[in-house]
């Protein structure tokens, strides 16, 4: 029997859940409303458009046959009507209507429905910073800001901006400001990294270089305290210095728009999101809800988690629309892949990082493991860094990042682990996984295989690391500490090193150190290096062969202290 | 307690797996022999090295520092003895010995071992064509095969070769001949496709196409019954046409080396690979063996399989060497990942293609979809084209192929889906499969998410289809049958068509078919038509519900028959 379905949203979750529902049963009517007057965009585009990679908004509003996703296009070519400009003010469980205000005309009018889908996405979470009223403070809640910001970037008004908050959508948005407008990009960081709670501190401090490469500042671990100016935004005043800005952008995260939800009585978590079934059900069975608005079970914890991710919501706004037509469609959860391109390098993950796993209880180790993303005789290649996070123990994966300049490289690699991670796979499953292989693509034995075995070798005790930070740190301090740094390489390699610091830096080549043994430094805790990390453990075995077992290896080589921003030859 | 181990074959597997044991067990002793004198070389490098991308073959066998892989090196760094040029005669399983044989002064030897590895590789198929021993007749066995080749088509000696065989090797050694060399080069294969069993004959015709877009000819289904010339190769008779010839490379496939193993009674099975548990033990406890030579469980169907490649020899090999060291590795098996560039494009698979898949007794649907690979507003992005294989009943996935120009994007896809495919995954699996989302990465609803939605609503019988090639077979027949062709599109993109087709082809843009129903053709079966397949099925769903059922969607529009090499305008 025909029924009558009301969307609230539709900017990603609703329209696909209303299209999928209507192809399942054309017979039947769907109403979407939406407070905003442009809908279903792509959000996630919104930082291309900024920065005029994007040349129009309507492009992110378009189909891939370029047609406009406005009222009429859901009307003509998906029987759906669409009431824009319209806000859903509250729902009446027992009589099945949502009643809804035009935000122009200010008229009420009740919908009736008998099925109801919440998509009432997210909204950014806002500090309360004194001056944020203030002409050029930014948050990027949707479209229509997006295209203020840019109207102001393009009008020349923007000389400085500063950004608060460090993560993706901050990141992007610096990139979009000073890439291709050329603006005096600032970034402010309460947390003491980039991409926190994404990737490790070794692993964001690489991405911090390479912007910091491409002339945007960094101020980490502060806190902003107020937002001065006449009418419009003139300094920035954090708890350590005053920035000068023209703009300022919010981007601090986002957090549930689910009001509407919890006045209906709903089930809503502490943390604000709808709670939901698998099936996307609220705990009223006629109302469903998916998207930025609701929190979704963590396939790595089974604990609630929060990815307001249009990705997502597409896939939920399937399963919705499946089941309002009487099927049964499930979304188990997420492990959280998530992927950022900046600049020239791109960074990806899934599942939980390093400090992540510690947070939630995790006794877990990192095996980071620098190697050509191709084969090594192959002409074209890149190298690739790959962090692999596993619990101790077990070996259980937890989660995995890589950075790299080719971005599909990259991601290939984090997406080929990521559906796995639910099944609590371990190290050997990625040690023999089994990667399509041909030199323009990958090695033999793959970085992603490699990344296995060290995590493995590292679990067995066999090879003892150290990071970057902990190298720089032991650096440092090498002229009040015991250790000696011994680089494993070929003399042309190590000549310079030694050259410019004889007290503290020897060549001894892997392949020389059983010949050459007597030459090891007695009684000094030994830093071995190469260029990647894998002739340093190999010189480790050695060693311990010999009875050195004072011997600690740099994850990842001279490769990885040069991308993490550390040069010794400067 | 130190062992002895002596290991047959030092190319892939060998090395990898005395590497691996030598860092557990430093005190135990190795032995590698080869009967060649080139040995720890990349292979799969081979097209590479003949095409001049990789300039000398020192390259394919030197590490990523830039050391050659040679007796000294393996003895310096690694403390693993080699002996090249060395033939292994014989295996005395009561001794434990190993009778070899020098190549050069036939002097033999006795080697005992504690524990033997045999990776003994494979060897080139040989069809008995008479004429094969002419001089430029070459299989590409080896590295020094390849430096041969090489040589010839370098001295000029080469205007045009013909490659007998269109599989993976066959392609890439086409490519490398005409690409770089610019020689005349035609391709001869005895199947109806190219890349027999990889993937399905729509995809075989469009890597084709592609290749004949780049001067290299094509000869399917023809039986090359003979070689002519005096000394040299001059002539290649098929059944039917010579084709003038400086070079023919037979590249019908491989088969395992397993002559050894199998006089000395091990079993081996009756396609000639040796039989390994998963622990790569032989029917001897106390010998192994890995790589081109052995059989291993294919994870889709649970029988054995063949897969002779480097990166699985690799993997196996560590199994090996962890084993060798009294651990308990496994190698469970392959799902058969492929991956192949060949010009612009790059060709993946893994698991079962639609006409395996039926060959192994297997009930299955293909779907097929193309879509961009990244955002469709993102300015850089490419068409892909992927298939699906399902299983009917079950929605098993089976197997699943890619291809595009964005190489690394394709594999990508492939790899997120192989590794799961042991699983025994069905379409709701990928459907709801978690990519790493960023619009430079891919869609909200990636093309591998689109392409299992599509398989389900095959499944399900609301999406009626047709391929490419049943599109070009109905169009040819056109004049005699009662087809019509419904052009979904805009009018712009419909208009060239109907121009010169008005007999047979008609517009009416997806959006207003509801309006315009009474000009749909009746009495007629409807061929849909848009760019991708995507409005198309949105028509097929609109005429259903208008009561015409008897309507086939065009998978992958024009875009796809574009792909196949047919062109309507032309």
């Amino acid at each position: 029997m025909p029924q009558n379905v009301v969307i609230v949203g539709a900017v990603a979750l609703g329209p696909k859940a209303a299209c999928r529902f209507k192809r399942l049963e054309p017979e039947s009517r769907v109403i979407m409303v939406d407070r905003a007057n442009l809908i279903s965009y792509g959000g996630c585009g919104i930082p291309y458009f900024i920065s005029g990679d994007v040349s129009t908004a309507d492009e992110l509003r378009s189909t891939s046959f370029h047609m406009l996703r406005d009222e009429k296009f859901f009307r003509d070519t998906k029987d759906i009507d669409v009431m824009t400009n319209t806000e859903a003010i509250s729902i009446d469980r027992e009589k099945k209507t949502v009643l809804v205000q035009s935000t122009l005309d200010r008229k009420k009018q009740e919908l009736s429905y008998d099925k109801l889908v919440l998509g009432t996405g997210s909204r950014p979470r806002c500090l309360p910073i004194p001056g944020s009223q203030l002409q050029g403070v930014f948050s990027v809640t949707d479209l229509n800001k997006a295209i203020a910001i840019k109207t102001e970037v393009a009008e020349g008004k923007v000389g400085k901006a500063v950004i608060i908050g460090a993560g993706a959508i901050g990141l992007e948005i610096a990139e979009s400001l000073a890439d291709l407008w050329g603006i005096e990009t600032h970034v402010v960081e309460i947390m003491d990294q980039v991409l926190p709670g994404i990737v490790s501190p070794n692993m964001a401090r690489m991405v911090q270089h390479h912007m910091e490469e491409n002339d945007i500042s960094f101020y980490l671990g502060e806190k902003v305290e107020r937002f001065e100016g006449e009418t419009r935004i003139e300094k920035v005043v954090t708890d350590k210095r005053i920035l000068d800005a023209d703009m300022v952008i919010m981007a601090v995260g986002v957090t549930p728009n689910s009001d509407l939800a919890e006045k209906a009585g709903l089930n809503v978590s502490p943390r604000g999101g709808i709670v939901v079934t698998k099936r996307l059900e609220t705990s009223d069975p006629n109302i469903y809800a998916g998207g930025d608005c609701v929190e979704i079970i963590s396939l790595i914890t089974g604990k609630p988690g929060y990815w307001p991710l249009g990705s997502l919501a597409n896939r939920q706004g399937r399963v919705i629309g499946t089941n309002l037509a009487g099927g049964n469609a499930e979304f188990e959860g997420a492990v959280g892949s998530f992927v950022i391109k900046l600049f020239d390098i791109s960074v990806a993950s899934a599942g939980l990082s390093i400090e992540s796993a510690k947070k939630e209880g995790f006794s877990a180790i990192s095996a980071f493991v620098v190697q050509f993303d191709r084969a090594h005789f192959y002409p074209k290649k890149d190298l690739m860094y790959l962090e692999l996070v596993v619990e101790e123990g077990t070996g259980r994966v937890l989660g995995i990042q890589g950075l790299g300049n080719t971005g599909y490289g990259v991601v290939g690699r984090i997406n080929a682990v990521a559906p796995m991670l639910k099944h609590k796979i371990v190290t050997e499953d990625i040690s023999n996984l089994e990667l399509a292989y041909a030199p323009p693509f990958s090695a033999a034995m793959d970085i992603l295989n490699a990344v296995a075995n060290t995590a493995e070798n590292i679990l067995a005790g066999k090879n003892r690391v150290i990071e970057p930070d902990t190298f720089a740190e032991w650096w440092e301090k090498r002229d009040s500490s015991n250790r000696f740094f011994l680089d494993c390489r070929e003399w042309g390699n190590a000549e310079p090193f030694v050259g410019k610091y004889p007290e503290h830096w020897k060549s001894l080549p892997q392949g020389e150190l059983r010949a050459r043994f007597a030459e090891v430094p007695k009684d000094k805790d030994l830093v071995l290096i190469c260029n990647t990390g894998i002739r340093s453990y190999e010189a480790q075995i050695t060693l311990a062969q010999m009875g050195r077992i004072d011997t600690y290896n740099l994850q990842g080589g001279m490769a990885a202290v040069k991308k993490w921003g550390l040069d010794l030859l400067e």
